[in-house]
């Protein structure tokens, strides 16, 4: 397919203390130099010191071509579950080294931007979950989350119990410290920890991994990515759900957690050069011996 | 779509010891008081004691339109590997309880079967895999596997070398017992044990399960079903290729293993009262606690 | 050793809605007819339907000479304590079918209770930990467990940090759900879901077994029961300390919590044929398969 | 206690192809200069160019306070067990970084040489096993291990049956890849790639850990270090034992392999600032993130 082109382009990043404004400053002399349109958030207006932000809280102008993340990765799955319109491709620029979602690292920032803008790009679809707490028969609350939703214990308790079904079948019992359901993008974050494999991304499959299960012969599992799972809070005094790690709600007994695949997807712009086998070996560490 | 009718049916069996004819008696009589033309292996007429075997080794009748398996898992597998017709649909009698494959216990036999020609039955296409040893540039030789192909170690051996690449990509070096990959199917077998998660038969992915790595952050991964893998014998002193734990041939340093989905499926047929999730639970032990 | 003879015997259980009567009337009768002294507590008071208790709260008579509890693992954790005089001796009878420290299955009572008074018993001193909260430098809180101290997060929050010192050695920094400090009692427990190692209950040993590493090397370390442990909050929200699943307080960062052997041991009464595998295969469910 | 005086130091070494002579020309010089009577092996001898070889084959001289190693863990693995007085110390350097045997790594070798001679070191002795093999009701052949006895499967052949008995009573049968029986020194060895724990050097205590159970609940164990271990196999087709991955036999059916502590332990001279805990997150890459 034609690669679009990106000529109005959103600036988003977190608000941090000490935040130096280098990273946001070189970014915005390259775009400039460009002569593109360049949209800053509240945060990055802040730290280049002029202008007016025109991303203003839950405020987005229309027609951007492209949102450029600055931060990590949880910064940008903050905003991907934020953006107005979910089609925007999102580019991750990681003010650290490097992550799984924001894939270039700072040091590369200006090669990967020439890569980007010579159209030596891909745009990778991945696939967000659908994320809805029913309550005595009613929807009560729906999320969406690109890596996971995460059913766990609150303070002072431990042992959940869970029921769940797949596509209307009885799956099993989960008696443990919580239940994690993940995409692919989300199985090198907290599922990874948890036990679980690692699925390419481009596989269009679910991962269901229990957190410490109290019968040992629980295993991660891997589902369809169609498959429609449901979650049901069995007893356990203290329970929440937690979806991309930032947000949720408490549940109460006999509550409902519906999780299927989303309409709609995160578009991320990955430079060519960039191959996720290789960032999984420098991010596990995976060396010579 | 519609059922095929199954009116000309093989049994096969494994030969053992000590092997009692009353379940071949039984699905004899049951067949044919249905009328059906029965062919049989050379170890299921001997068992029922008359006739003359109308499967004698590699030689199959044409146009069998059901084979019947009585034993365990590894018997199946080892006929659908040989079945000169990959396209026929086999069903599976568990001599013992149940299993992955022979999902039919032998104390249901005749209920299933009742089942099965009410026309309560689905069939299911197994992914299998293409599996080839590359020698010096020339295919040396070429398998194909419902469960799983593993390269390990031989006699008095022990760490091995493997070098990965997937679609062309270098995924990693792996120093380790051995390396498994498996289909959906075979996320029960070896790879469950290697540490595996369990993949539902419906996902079209492979597993690469490393056994044993030395490397303590390497992790299952999972695979598109369309990937090509390569694994190049890098190391180690005895290494030995084995598929479906069954056959295989050493290999030599340099030698390459081709892993690939195969053109071919194993069709399954089971019953509709058979869920995947059931035996999960039943073989895995998961329980109330 | 002699063994000690019974002859004040004290009775608990934990308060439970919808309990029968039987098994403490069965005990009581026993008891009885044995012409011992025997001490109920509140609970046992009430199902037994007549007489006062002579255990009251947190106040218990002088001189028993062994204390049975009715229950689960739970109930006995939580007497073991709370006993005033920790050298007592107690026996575990399991409501369910078996516990790791309820030993007695329900079933098989009258027998082993035979075996009790006939002498064929040994009693097992397991280690107790001694758990101190220091913050500012000062004791904050001290805790005694028999199983296990964890320290992993409250509502709403995942990841902490943890900074962990042996006998004045830095170990590791942990960045994980949390963190569990393990008896070879409570190996069986909570540690084993966590990945832990089971350890018999004679090894004078301690686990650390931290729940869900981020860094995925990370593995349970068996350390000397001598050991001094020191662990520092560096960071995490929301943080609490557990002990035996059962008490605890919220933790702020930099406080420290110090584990180390306790001086008190509790005194477990193993009838005789009860061996620690038979319990491990039966509870674990290691089949012949 | 008071620090042995190292005045006869042997210098042992593997053979290895395209060896440089560095390392034991400074060694060598390092030694001379202090006046101390050097006895090399003749790999040593033959690096060095002058001399004769005073440790040839197994002909040792009578009398060394010392025995250094140059070379990995492996090599260390196997004059600790050929050694002719197991009493003797021996002192690792590692010719790559550094080993959990071999603790002083190439760069540092002046230093901690220095240290050694200054007194700065502890003697620290590590627990050996003694593993012998019954056939018949005979002693069939014993060996000594430092690291583990492991009894997997040879070549073409995959799962075995082992039955195992500590002190007499029955443990389980394990149906796995094999088994590993192993020292806390074997713990950072192959039973840490099984999933096995860490144990600090100064536990005593032994791990028994399956090599990819066929029952998914199996666990490693940690057994007193007083234990005696009987392991049987039970079945399998071709079962080898493996000592410190270095020597070993094939097994038969209804072979015993019995392991217990043994009588001699290995003595590491460590040298004062070499920690443990710091070898263990250098070697597992346990990092800040």
């Amino acid at each position: 397919m034609p690669k679009p082109p990106f000529r109005k382009i959103g600036i988003c990043m977190k608000s941090l203390r000490d935040q130096s404004p280098e990273p946001v400053l070189q970014l915005f002399d390259y775009l400039e130099q460009k002569g593109l349109r360049i949209c800053l958030d509240e945060e990055a207006t802040r730290l280049l010191g002029r202008g007016q932000p025109c991303i203003q809280g839950d405020h987005w102008p229309a027609g951007l071509d492209l949102v450029i993340v600055l931060g990590g990765d949880g910064t940008l799955l903050s905003i991907a579950r934020n953006l107005p319109d979910p089609k925007t491709p999102i580019l991750g620029i990681n003010f650290g080294s490097l992550g799984f979602l924001t894939v270039i690292p700072r040091d590369q920032m200006r090669a990967m931007l020439d890569d980007l803008f010579a159209g030596r790009f891909r745009i990778e679809d991945r696939m967000r979950l659908q994320v809805e707490v029913h309550r005595e028969g009613r929807l009560r609350e729906s999320f969406s989350a690109l890596n996971d939703a995460v059913i766990n214990y609150g303070a002072f308790a431990r042992i959940i119990d869970l029921k769940v079904f797949v596509d209307g079948q009885f799956l099993t019992n989960y008696r443990s410290d919580g239940l994690i359901v993940s995409t692919p993008t989300g199985s090198t974050a907290y599922a990874l920890s948890a036990g679980g494999p690692i699925l390419v991304p481009s596989t269009r499959s679910l991962i269901l991994a229990p957190i410490c299960p109290h019968t040992l012969t629980h295993r991660p599992i891997v589902l369809d990515g169609t498959s429609a799972i449901l979650i049901e809070v069995a007893g356990g005094g203290n329970v929440v759900l937690t979806v991309d790690g930032q947000t949720g709600i408490s549940l109460a007994r006999e509550d409902q957690v519906r999780v299927r695949q989303s309409d709609q997807v995160t578009r991320l712009v990955i430079p060519e050069q960039v191959v996720f086998f290789d960032i999984l070996r420098q991010k596990l560490k995976w060396g010579e011996r």
